[in-house]
Formats: C-alpha cells, structure tokens, sequence
C-alpha cells in the first residue's frame, strides 16, 4: 500500500513531483469521456518515466499474436486500444532550453484530478535563469458534451524572470503502443496541414485501416489579452506543429488555450473527415475555454446528482468510492452500442482494452442502477451484434446449429485471448452474458427486448451449453469436463459448480423465454424459431434432460457445493497459513503450485451463490462462504466485492467492511504496485455494488426494489442513489435510522427489512435501522 | 502416406529431382557423425525451397521465449541447436552463369544415401549452352573415425560442352535459424583468413560463446590429376572463398575435393582453435580421400556387423530399419557424455536439437541392446551432471531439500520449455530418468554406477515425488494432483496412473538401492549420506508411507488401472469413430475438444506395462490393451512401437505387425507430413525395439537374456543383433525355427520360449518355432 495521494472529498490532489511514481499518477489522473481517454502524460516534454497514452474508444489494431505453443483453435491476433496521435502536446523552452521536469528544478508542484467538475490541474514553479521563477498552471479536459474535444489552458506567468519562451504547439502520430508485441508501430500518415490557423494530422491504422483525425488551434493570450502570434510552421511526416517566440517580464502571463478535435472513421466517412475535423475546430474555438468548461461541468453535475455516495466519517472511503463512480462514468457513458468498457479502460494499455466478461458481471448492474435504461440496452446490444461472431467462434471449437461461445476477450465478437484454459474453458462467461439478459429485464422491465434480440442470444448460448455437456456412463449424470472457472486457479477442472449452474440456469431460462414470447409476441416468435431453424421440441427436450441430470458436484459431509469434482482431494488450509512473503501467490508461486492448491483467485462457488441469491437459503449460503471465504486470497478485483456483498448478507458486517475496503482504494493507494498499467475500471463497479447491494441491501425481486442496510461501525452514516424502472431515489442509512427520498415523479413501492412501504413523489421516508441483523437470518 | 523413395536394402534413392519436395529430401539424406550432422542441402548456390541445415553437437542459443502469457516459473529461453557456418559450399558458374538446380535445365538427377557404407552421393545431367551436357558427380560423408572431418568430391565431365568453369570454394558464417523467435542471427565472426592454402572462418555464438571454427582445403583434379590453380581470394565478413577459373572441353572430368574440420571451443580451447584446425586441415588432406573414406567405412561395417537387422522378403520393411539403424548410428556414437540425441538428431531444427525423455524411454534401451556399455553409461552421466540443475529447477517449483525434477527439454540441465501443463506437469519424465539407471544396471550389470552416480540421482529424484505427493483426507491416501501423463492429450489431471507407478517405483528401487550400497559399499554410502544430507529413516519412513497408501487409479468393473480419476467420466469411443477427415485429431479439433476427449495421443498406462511388465500377469496386460488400444490414436511417434510390444506380448501378432509399420517408415514415407522438419530419430529406436522386443520377445530377467519370437506371416524370416553384459548374439526368426548364434568369446546362458539353453561360443543353436502363442500365455 502507497498513500502518495491526499485525502479530499471531491479531489485526488498529488503534492510534490514524485518521478518514480509518476506512471502511477498518470494512470490516476486520466481524464475520459466515453468517447476518448488521456493518461495524465505532460503537455511539455518529458524525458522521464512515462506510458504515454491516448485512446480513442473503438478504434484498435489486431496485433500478431506471440504465442510459445500454438494450439488448433487459438486467434491468429490479439486485438489492442491504441494509443491514438498525441493531441496535447505544447512544448516550452525558457531562454531555448527546454522544459523537462525530469531535469528542471522545480519549488512547487501540484496535480489536482476535480472530480466533481472533470478536470485536470497541475501547478508548478520552475527556477530558471539563475534564481528566477516562472510559475506554471495548466487546466485541461475531455468534454462531456462535446466528446470529440479536447481543451488545454497552459498558462506560464513570471514571478521575477525576464526572458524569451518557446512555444510549439504540436500533434504527433509517431507513437507507439508498449504492449505491440513485435515492437511494430500501427499508425500510418493519411495526410496532414499546418498554417496558421490549425494544425491537421490524419493517420490510419494498419489493417483495420481506422482513420483518425486530430486537429488542432490555438490561442495566446498575453496578460489574459488574445494576442496574434506568427508561428514558424513545422511540417514532418506524422507532425505538425506551430512554434513562436514570446518575451516574458516580471508580472507577465503568458497562455495557450488549445482546442482540439479527435473524429474518426467509426463516426466520419473517411473521405469527410478533413473537412469535418476542420468544421468541428471551428465550433469549437468559437464557443472558446469558458463556454466549453463551463457546459462541461454541467453535465458532471447531473451525473453526481444521480449517482453520487456520500459517506459521512470516513474521507478515505468517500474519496474512494466517488473515484470509482468518476472513473466509470468517465469511461463509458453509453451512447454507441459499439463501445464497451475495457478492464482498464481509458486509462493503460493492459488487456488491450478488450472487452471480457467484467462488463456483464460487474460494470452492468452499476449502469442498471445508476444510468438511464438506453446505457444497459446498449451493452446487450453490443454483445447481440457479436452473436454471428460467436458462433463461429464456437464452430472453430467443433460446435454446430448456431451453437455460440462469446470470447473471453473481444473487440469486434472474434476471440482474441490464446490460452486454451482461458481461451477454450473458461467458458461460464457465456452464462454472464445470458444473466445479462434476465438481470437487464428484471431491472428495466423492457420484455419486448427478450422477443427482439434477447431471446436469440439465448438460444445460441444454451444450443452451446447443450453440446457441451456430455452424458457419463459412469456417473449416470451429464457433466461439463474441462473448463476454467472464475477461479482461474484451478485449470481445466471438471464439473466447476459455478460454471455448471450457469449453464443448467441458462438453458432453463432460455425455455422460460421461448414460452414467455411465444405466448405474448407469436409473430415475433415464428420469425425467431425460423431465423435460428429452432426445433422447440427437439431442442428443449434435451436441454430440459441436462438441466435435470446435471452433476453438480457436493459434499455430502460438510453439506457445501464443490468447487469442482476434484477439490476435495486437495490439501484444504486457509490462506492465512501462507507465509504473508509469500503473498500475493501468483507473484511467489510456480503455476502448478498454485493449481495444486485449495487457494482461491476469486468468487467461484460465491459467484454463483451471489447471482442466484434467490435460489438458496441463508444456511446453504453461510455454510459455502463460511468454507470458501477462509481459502480465497482475492488475487483478482473481482473478487473481495462479491465476498463483500455476501457477507453483508450474512450480516458479517466486520468481514464485509474488511472486503470492501480491499476493493474501494485499490488503485488509489496501488495495493498491487501495478497502477502505473493503468486504473481497475470494471473492479470499481464491483465495488459500488459492495456498497448498495453489500451494507444497502438493495435487491430487485418480483418488480419491487428490496433494501435490508447494514452500516459499518467506522461510518457515522452513508447514502447511495439509484435507479429502478425509471424511479430515482436516495438511500441514506445512519446509526438509528434509513431515510429514503423518492426523487422521482412517481410513487416508489419499497421493500425495506421485508416490508413494504409506498414513497411518495419527493417524500423523505424515515425507517428505524435494525442494527443488528439476527445470524439466523 | 508419399513412397517417393526406391526401394533398396541398403539405400535411399531419390529418382529424378522433385523440388516440391526438397525439404523433406534434405532431411531424409542427412548425414552425421555424432559429432556433426548435415542436411542434404546442395553444395551449389540453390534458391529453391530449402531449410539449411549444419549442427554441431552440443553447441546451441539460449533463444529468448516467445510467450503469450507467462507464469511463474517459465524459463527465460529456450536452448536450439545451431544451424552452424556452411561448410559445404562449392558455387559454379558454367560460361558465368550460375548452376542453380531451380532453374538449371536437367536431363537426369539421382541421389542415393548409402546406408552400408554412410556417404551420400549426387548425380545429374545439365543441359547447357543450348543442347551440352555436362555430368555431375558428388559425393559427402562426415568421417565416423575423425569426426571433425566433412570430405567433398565434387566431379564435373563434359559430355560435349567446351567452355569456361568458375569455381568458388567457399564457408560461410553468414546463416541463421528458422525457428530463431525473434528473427535474430546467432553467430559472430572472431577471425578469418584465407589463402591459396586454406580458408578458416571462427565463428562464436552469441551468449554462450561458443567459438566454432571452420577450416577449408581443396584439392583440385584434372582428369584425374592434382592440379594446382591460382585462385582469387574472398575475403568478406563471415565469409572466405577461393574463386578460379577452368575451362572444359568433351571428355574432360573436373574434380575438387574439399576437406574440412571443424572444431569448437567445446573440445578445444579458443585460443587454440586457429592453430588447431590448421594442423588438423593439414592431417586430413594429407590422408586424402580414398585413405578417408575406406577409414570411415570400416567403421560403418563393424557398426552393421553387430546391430544389423536382416528381413527376408519384405524389402520395404528392410530398407526401413536399416534407415532407423543407421540413423541412430549417425546421431549419437556415445564417445562424449556432454552430448544427447535430440528429437531430430541433427536432421533439422524442429525440437531445439534439445534432450527429452525420449532418450532415457527409447533410445537408451537401442543402446544398451546395441552398443558397448560405455554408451548407455555416457547417457546416464549426461543426466547425473544435470543433478544440481535439475535440483534448482524443482527450487524454482518450491521443491526443498535436494529434491530434483529433471527438466522437459534441456540442454544444460535448465529447463527449456514453457506451457505449464507439460513444463510444470508432465513429471513423468523424472521416472524415465530413474528407471534408466535401472535398466543399465539390469543390461550391463555394472553395479558400481549406482554407488558412484546413480544414487544420488535416484535420491533427488525420490525426494521430489515424496514432496510431490500429497495427502487426501477425503481419500485417506496419497495423492499427485495436476499432472500431464505421457497421454499429452490430457493435461492437469489427478493421479495419472502412469506417472503415479513410476513415482511409486521409483521410491521403493531407492530404498533398495540404499540398503544394497549400505550393505555392500559401506564407504560409498556414508559419503554419500553425507554428500546429500540424506536422513535415512526420516525419508525412507515417509517414502515408505507414500509406496503403501499411494492412490492408483483403478476401475473395479472393467478391472483396468484408470489413465487419471477422471477417465471414466469421459465419453468412451473408439478411435475408429473418429471420421477419417478429423485425423490426425491434432491437426483438426481444437485443444479442449481433445482434452475432453478419450482418445490417447501415446501409450500412458500401457507405457508403464511395458516397463514394469514383470509385476502384471499376462492377463492384466490384455485387459488394459484391449481397453486403451482402440481409443489411441497414436499422433506421437513414441506410441505405437510400445503397442505393438505389447500386442506382440500378448500374442496378438497381426495387430503388432500393424502397430509396427506405422512407426517403421514413418519418415521414408512421410506418413504426417512432416519430414521437411526433420527426421523422428528417436522414434527410430522404438521401431527397433518393436522388433527386439516385441517380435523377438527379448528381455533381460534375472541376468539371463529370454526371447519368446514370434514373426509377422508377411515375412519369411528376420534377424536381429543384440548384445548381453559383453556377449554379442544373433537371432534369426524362420517360420520354423530359431537360430541363435553366439558371437562372443564366451558361453551364452538364454531362455528361449521359457526353456534354458546354453548357446557355446560360435555355435548357431537352431530351436523349433513355437508358430501360435497361446492366448492364455
């Protein structure tokens, strides 16, 4: 743990210059706005440590892949978020020596990541010439409602120092990508302009030939006056730049304002794109920094009074947890059903920003609960139009009739991951994405999603299930051998619990669908059974055979589901008698150690236990975590959250605040030292949700939102927003009491400890807190 | 299957040049030494499709890995053979065009690898200068006496060409890997010179600096007589040559006979090397050709004289193992305990040229059955050196107290290879490495070996398994979780039956090895003790404990040992089942589709029947062959000579003659496509074996040598070579009878079908043929 940051409410404000951390505070400082994302790399040059790194949402490279042992069926590449043409760059040289704060000496610095208004500040003062100084402030973001512009303010005023300063002001496609993994550079020139008025660079990638327009203009300012500059234009393959002279005096400031355009082929025809990003820097340097910032912070501001959590008492958890909420709503907002959320997002190059089965597992129910319905329809559509794709991902592996395996890690729905226990196995990702599906309806209510696009993932994915299960003579029961569950420390396992229960769930509410729509939307159904050549009877009856003669692996003894058939023959311990030098395993461990081991990366068995928390009771329940929570060293994000959520259920208030606090500040205080590879995006959804369903309760059962809140004995008392079917209210949860306002026009039915209660439009409902929830609950 | 070859009993032929098929003819026409080894590649510039190819023994790369994902434990490299400077290079221009075979106009083209004598010649017509001929004649071999000698004669008669011959004789340091990863060339060049006498190129390798050096002389002949020419000196970096000029009328016969050494700082000190390979240029063209060659084929013809097999009437089968025979011999002489023989031998670069168990599994067994003892001795030390290595490899696992895993793939003890499942996992290995001093004790009866060397190995290797093994409560016995058995079609499965028996055995033959060297070499044994720390009763107690309590797979309806625990739980078929256009599986379904499957890639179970055939009664055997044959599918080279062992075992003769010729000319006929790569040398002595042990029923029991032969109704008779503790025989097989022949100096004791006899020096002991074997046997 590295507490570098201060502790703020609303800000992650970085004091002093830390060059060995400061790939983690670019990684911390990232700004984003769904539509783009910037690492918090240096306007100014800068020789130091850095992962430079500019995204733009959507627009990847599928990189040869570097596989030691090629396996039938792997992906010939690995497709990766690029890091797109640098548009921030603004270089400065005092008395023509440049500006790089890994040599300048510098009495002050300062990085101020604004939460509550989206920006970045970074300050500093720089000694030059001797014992001069220059005092440096520079402001910049992505705008919300203009997500294709990026603004800068660089402004350098002078203390005491009388000389000349250097500006160029510059875009450079020449980057490169630290994870490509032949050292290849993916971008290559289109074209480009440079005068006086804007710079222009146009670049595409290999192969899957995006076009990318960055453009660029800029004022100067001088004293706060705009001030006409003549730059000298600089005009090099994959580079344009403007660079002018510009005497400082005591007293003086001088400042850039840059506005910046990025649009790319994804939105823009190609052809268009010149004299589109031209237009856009128009509109753009027209409205001018204050109109922009200040249209920018409203959009923030209604976010906030959506989805904001306030916990009184504790600064720590209440940065944390608006960290979170800032980050996620800074990575996807959910207009464009093409994008989806990358484990790091915007904010590193790890995991080559893919999506993986985080999206359905964590960062959905956040966006059910927070944003409008379009947000959460949105990342369904995404996984319906990769539908084609995962069939034939699937029939690369031997499936047939429509039968579909989503991939573990996709950009466009073809798999890219290339390890077969991964790659091939860990296949219970296609049963998060059919729970998407029910999870998605239970909350918003829109059925006719089911009939429309729903209903056909469903089938391809029990068609799947179905091949996938086969009958064991010996046992006399259908088994799924060799599959990877979420707990990746255990490879190519038979009859993993989490992933079985998956599939039997899926095929089961795949026939409950068929039926649903069948009956209410027949016309949509027959043009269904036709397009996927369904045969109900055949088809179901199958399914409906597996579902009843499903091994499900179980220990008669200790009466727990088993997280695989094997697992009871391993040396069972808990984790805590690791030797803590020892810890994190996969970091000490050889790979068949850890295999070998009863250690658990993440919820397996508790996942399940977690998504179908209905079909349990609270014995069978604690009797799993009481058993799989001792052994399970949470070496993945995901999973602290989930145990978090299931000990609040179990009224464990110690262990769920211990877990949550696992999760809340992970990245914040870099538990893992890996926060310069950029923020745990998705594992920050999972961490809202230890708070509103873990301590709140919140549950969405038979149409009528449930809370049942714990509060830990750290805080005085906390509040979450949400959202149900268009409702919006505000939970708060103190020492005696839970108050719930309805904030939306309509009455709000809610169950609270398991009773029912009307809020009324704009009512402040008080309820006594049962403190102390029975353990035979 | 592709019979491009002429069937011949002692040699190769290719008629006609079929470039199509190069690659594959370079590997089949290799030559070798032991000490060096040759593709077929052409002496003349050729740029058509080629895989270079010039190994020296024991000199290789640490080539970095490629990775997709790592994991704890993977080694940093992976060591390759080297493809070495090119000594064969012998360019001509006829009237300054290029002879190029792709592009050359030839009216004839032959090459014959001569297997009895072990040159390789080459002959062919060239059209030239509209309708001339000239006759080319080339002959190679690697000198089996002097092995750091390659002799060239290179002939060129002119039929009816009058004009001028450029000759350049050249090495060249120039070359690289086609399976480098990341592209890179290996060598540097140290030194060079050249002149009218010589041309020495000193190449080293990059990290492990080997230094090779090279050394050319020619002579060059003018229809028959030494002629001196004044040659044009090249003179480049990596690279010297000796270009002439001479002219040719009908009738006249141009010859250069090429002599070179090479030499490496394995065997010389580098700063020796210049002096060296002078005097040795010097000693070897002194001889000259014809003293060279009829020196080397003297070798060959003691070779064959004590390891040949004779097959009447089957002349496909013949030409095969004499292939096999002489492949081995060419590999591997077992004069230097630094070297083993790679998968490939020294046909190609496939394998990294590194040692795999293959060796201790196969080709040991070829040795100890065909060599002097010192062979087999010399492969067994190469591993005892490997101790301290293998000891830090099984460190790196987490492994204590002197505990060793021999690596996978190795060439200096390291390990080379990384996917977990078969690096971290496929530990069998360790009791092929234990068995191996075993089988050379129960061949050679040198007893010694076990107190000098083979202990220690044995107690690393007993430490390993002792620590490998775990408790199952649930069980209540020992267990070994998350292996690879030989059966790489199942990956991290549980007590795979194969590598438990080995790790069972190989505790119990350690303990009774202790106790003999206690008993027997009191001295030895303390240092010993002390050497390596041993507790005696400490680790013999709970070595004991594991031997007793170690859970062996077993399926009490079928009475068979179970492959792994979850076998049963698969989907059993025959391999027939599959359709032919899915085989090889390997090739067709993806990696998850084989892992869930039943079928077997090589002999697993069956594999430790064959070792410890002694502890199952005959019946045993039958069952598990008749359970496990028909779902193996036999897609490595290692499997179906064990099968067809066992099917001759069992009497099951047709089905071993058709395990037996799957593996016999797998490469003369390229049944897998594949041979481009390189020959499977160390399959080769499995073909041998198939007939040694499996149709002649050769074992050694109780120091007495049995054979049980049965033969194939295909063939008329066959006979085979085979040595016994010093005492060298010969067995021929009729329909009717058996006729052994004693070769050596002394009384041979021999159980043939059960009953002794004993065979007097030279006597031929003719036996009756016991044609059916009893079923019940």
């Amino acid at each position: 743990m590295n507490r570098l940051y201060k502790l703020d409410e609303w800000r992650i404000i970085e004091e002093g210059f830390h060059p060995e951390f400061n790939r983690e505070s670019e990684s911390i400082f990232s700004i984003g706005n769904g539509y783009m994302g910037q690492r918090a790399n240096f306007e100014e040059q800068y020789s130091g440590d850095s992962l430079t790194g500019n995204y733009v949402a959507g627009v990847y490279y599928p990189d040869k892949t570097r596989v030691g042992w090629w396996k039938n069926g792997y992906p010939e590449y690995f497709a990766k978020v690029l890091n797109a043409p640098k548009w921030i760059g603004i270089d400065i040289c005092v008395n023509k020596k440049p500006v790089d704060l890994t040599s300048a000496k510098i009495s002050f610095f300062t990085r101020t990541l604004n939460m509550k208004e989206g920006y970045l500040d970074r300050e500093f003062k720089l000694s030059v010439a001797g014992n001069k100084t220059l005092e440096f402030n520079i402001r910049r973001f992505l705008s919300m409602p203009e997500p294709d512009a990026g603004i800068i303010k660089y402004s350098i005023r002078s203390v005491d120092f009388e000389g000349a300063i250097d500006f160029t002001v510059y875009l450079d496609a020449d980057v490169r990508n630290e994870d490509a993994n032949y050292g290849k550079k993916f971008w290559r020139e289109v074209s480009r302009e440079i005068s006086q008025e804007h710079g222009i660079l146009i670049a595409r990638t290999l192969k899957t030939d995006f076009h990318v327009a960055t453009g660029m203009c800029f004022n100067f300012l001088k004293n706060g006056k705009e001030t006409r500059v003549n730059s000298n234009l600089i005009d090099l393959e994959k580079y344009v730049g403007n660079a002018f002279k510009e005497n400082i005096k005591p007293g003086d400031e001088l400042s850039i304002v840059k506005f910046v355009s990025v649009l790319s082929s994804l939105n823009n025809p190609k052809e268009d794109l010149m004299g589109d990003v031209k237009k856009r820097l128009r509109e753009i340097s027209s409205k001018g920094f204050e109109i922009l910032f200040s249209d920018h912070i409203k959009v923030w501001e209604k976010i906030w009074k959506t989805s904001d959590i306030v916990i009184e008492s504790d600064i720590a958890a209440q940065q944390a947890i608006r960290f979170n909420i800032f980050q996620l709503n800074q990575t996807y907002t959910g207009k464009d059903e093409r994008l989806n959320i990358g484990p790091k997002g915007f904010t590193g190059e790890k995991y080559g920003g893919s999506t993986y089965w985080d999206t359905e597992a964590f960062v959905l129910p956040f966006f059910l609960k927070t944003a409008d319905q379009k947000v959460g329809r949105n990342l369904l559509l995404y996984r319906y139009k990769h539908l084609q794709a995962s069939i034939k991902n699937a029939e690369k592996l031997g499936f047939k009739n429509g039968a579909a395996l989503y991939p573990m890690v996709t950009m466009n729905g073809e798999e890219c991951h290339n390890e077969w226990e991964i790659t091939f196995e860990e296949i219970h990702r296609n049963g998060a994405i059919a729970f998407a599906i029910c999870n998605y309806i239970k909350h918003t209510g829109d059925n006719e999603y089911l009939a429309d696009y729903g209903l056909e993932v469903l089938i391809g994915i029990s068609r799947f299930w179905s091949q996938r299960a086969t009958w064991s003579e010996n046992l006399k029961k259908f088994v799924i051998l060799g599959v990877t569950g979420p707990n990746e420390y255990e490879n190519n396992v038979s009859n993993n619990w989490h992933t079985n229960s998956m599939a039997s769930w899926t095929m089961s509410y795949t026939i409950e669908s068929l039926l649903k729509v069948m009956k209410e939307l027949p016309d949509k159904y027959r043009d269904l059974i036709s397009k996927t050549g369904f045969d109900f009877s055949g088809e179901t009856s199958l399914w409906q055979k597996i579902i009843d003669n499903l091994h499900m692996p179980f220990d008669e003894g200790r009466k727990v589901f088993l997280q695989q058939d094997g697992f009871l023959d391993k040396e069972l311990m808990d984790a805590g008698k690791i030797p803590s030098g020892e810890r994190p395993i996969n970091q000490h461990w050889s790979w068949d150690r850890i295999l070998r081991s009863c250690f658990i990366k993440q919820a397996d068995v508790l996942q399940s236990l977690y998504v179908f928390e209905d079909k349990y009771d609270t014995e069978t329940i604690r009797r799993n975590f009481d058993f799989y929570e001792p052994m399970t060293v949470h070496e993945s994000s995901l999973s602290a959250c989930i145990h978090s959520i299931i000990a609040s259920r179990l009224g464990y208030i110690e262990k769920a605040y211990e877990l949550y606090l696992r999760t809340s500040r992970l990245d914040l205080d870099d538990y893992n030292n890996e926060v310069g590879d950029g923020l745990h995006i998705t594992s920050m959804a999972g961490t809202w949700l230890a708070i509103v369903e873990g301590f709140g309760g919140m549950r969405i059962d038979e149409e009528k939102v449930q809370i049942n809140p714990l509060i830990p004995v750290q805080w005085k008392s906390y509040s979450f927003h949400a959202r149900f079917r268009g409702s919006l209210f505000e939970v708060k949860v103190t020492k005696e009491e839970i108050i719930i306002n309805n904030l939306s026009d309509k009455c709000l039915p809610m169950v609270v400890y398991g009773k029912e209660y009307q809020i009324a439009v704009s009512e402040k409902k008080a309820i006594n807190h049962r403190v102390t929830r029975s353990c035979t609950d």
